[in-house]
């Protein structure tokens, strides 16, 4: 499943981009590491379920929409 | 985040009971634990997004389904 990750990190890429946050930016909404955030965006990580919920709080985007950008990717 | 968590293992369980697999069927289609599922379904344990996608396949339920029925629950 390493192009659910490559796939997901995109998605969260593209609506980072679109929020205009930076990855320090995103991290310190999302409570998390900006180093985290950017390995997810390689696909380097898995991401929990938790950690979707809360960037897509930080990104003003439904969790379960980032979800469904990925299905169509795969 | 402990209510998403329990959200989703709500969630998952439903699915699975309407699937008709018990928690042993239910591992074997994922290539997962059966003692893992379980404490998914109870919110123990934190699933990963590959975690959900494998699931979601073997109870034949899109990703982003159950990802917007625990956005109804939150």
């Amino acid at each position: 499943m390493a192009d659910l990750n490559e796939a997901l990190g995109e998605m969260l890429a593209r609506y980072r981009h679109r929020a205009n946050l930076s990855h320090e930016a995103c991290a310190f909404e999302c409570d998390l590491h900006p180093t985290y955030i950017s390995q997810i965006e390689r696909g380097l990580k898995f991401p929990t379920m938790r950690t979707l919920f809360l960037i897509g709080k930080a990104l003003k985007v439904a969790p379960s929409q980032i979800v469904r950008d990925v299905e169509e990717r795969l």
